[in-house]
């Protein structure tokens, strides 16, 4: 049973891409039409034959759609939500994949007024960008968080959450608020850290970039890849979710500085305890799933 | 032409039971010997058939060694070297492959008057530990640093570079303390703030330590990964090297604290710059062959 019959990806980088292909893969009867602001990415959609149909305006992509995706960065969403309004049919569904809530519903609801919103957040992606970056098994057990309005008509989240379970994901819902604070911790902090320490190795007099890249195997490699991740989508994303990313970054300077204080003095047994503990975290995350339980990711060493 | 002849391994966990493979490996005619002070890692390691011979003894394993190598956390290196000092044969070579080079320098020294020491790091490891974690091709096009002393005679620098190509890796030579300020910013300051974020994250109230692993995929799972590095080889890396360790955590610090005002103040050009920057030097480490060039390290999405 398809949850809908006629998908509109409006963005069509890593994640709109993505969702092209997974419907494709999974719900072939399904007719998806895509679009993207820029001219250069909506021609190499065309070239790839990425969707049924690529539209030139926002309007013409939603005219006969029952669901649509925007796959645009979260400052973005406000901007091609109104550029729809006019054309959007009157029963139809709209979603988003943004990776904070509170601020991407505000931003829907306010420029689609009267229409059923069900934003969304598929906890998947990689360090690619652009409309060649997305595949049809992207988000395979990964969890998509549904974060409902107050109110929202339980067939249309039943809907949505149906539509990423056919594409391979598990459903939770919660509240924007919540979802905001737990991927404040999972996803944007990580993301900061590994951009500011990048950044910092970047900029140092005495050891080289090139020595940083030459030896960058020791552990500095995989925060390269996190720090290679869209500029335009992260740079949004921090500052819609200032409260929550900023909260758990002054926890995050506060254990630091106490891992700090027991360098300094040489106290092992705390080190040696922390290390420990953060070990087992690992475990739970490669039982849950969530990892691949291949040693180094899997990475290839030949 | 073979650098050695019969080579002994100290400490079988990861490190050393990857030298006793990739020595068979590509030195078929050589002969290995292991010791490790753990009696279960001693039995593991004769069960797989790791070396030609386990010895029950740090004695008894170099009575007629050409090169030994110590593969134990740096902060028992002294005592390791200390243990063998009696039966060293007068022209062995001994090095060693810890992840900080002066106290190590200092240490295997103090322990061994008059023993040509040339300590070495093999940049390269899994977050796997124990006699079972190592495999053969663990160094292949990875860098080996060898930090010579003073005055060490050219040939044994030669004899252990010879020996770290033959494994598959390319070799440099630095200083003891270039090599730890170096370290100290691609391998030491990652592990670090990959410790403190896991821990963080798994000290929240509001945000559950099952909803952080459930959500992973958002980016923490990469921190995890370095996060289960072995708890004493790390506690003793930052114990060893706490000054360069301090100094880059510091400048580490700084640029976090100038982020975190760009984002209080919705500076977001600050932030796209600096993601934008960042972006180019994950392309030169894919470049320059120093991780995966499959998008997410080459993890399996299926």
């Amino acid at each position: 049973m398809l949850p809908f019959a006629r998908v509109t990806v409006i963005g069509l980088g890593l994640l709109g891409s993505s969702i092209a292909h997974a419907v494709r893969a999974h719900m072939p009867t399904v007719r998806v039409t895509g679009h993207d602001a820029d001219p250069e990415v909506r021609d190499v959609a065309v070239r790839i034959g990425l969707c049924d149909d690529i539209a030139d305006t926002p309007g013409a992509s939603v005219i006969d759609a029952d669901f649509v995706v925007f796959c645009v960065p979260v400052g973005a969403m406000g901007a091609a939500a109104a550029a729809i309004a006019d054309d959007l049919p009157a029963d139809a569904i709209v979603s988003d994949v943004g990776s904070c809530k509170e601020s991407v519903a505000e931003a829907l609801t306010a420029a689609l007024p009267g229409v059923t919103v069900i934003p969304a957040h598929p906890v998947a992606g990689t360090e690619r960008s652009g409309p060649e970056a997305g595949f049809a098994t992207l988000f395979h057990n990964r969890w998509c968080i549904v974060t409902p309005p107050e109110g929202a008509p339980a067939l249309a989240v039943e809907r949505v959450s149906e539509f990423w379970r056919q594409l391979g994901a598990q459903v939770e819902t919660m509240t924007p608020n919540h979802h905001d604070r737990v991927l404040a911790v999972t996803s944007h902090l990580p993301h900061l850290i590994a951009y500011t320490i990048v950044g910092t190795a970047s900029d140092l007099e005495e050891v080289t970039a090139s020595e940083v890249i030459k030896y960058s195997a020791g552990g500095f490699r995989d925060f390269t890849r996190i720090a290679a991740s869209d500029p335009t989508m992260w740079r949004d994303v921090f500052l819609a979710n200032r409260e929550a990313v900023l909260d758990m970054l002054q926890r995050f300077s506060e254990d630091l500085t106490a891992l700090q204080r027991a360098i300094r003095w040489g106290k092992g047994d705390e080190l040696f305890d922390l290390f420990t503990k953060t070990r087992a975290i690992r475990r739970s995350v490669i039982e849950q799933g969530q990892d691949d339980s291949r040693e180094d990711f899997g990475r290839s060493h030949d």
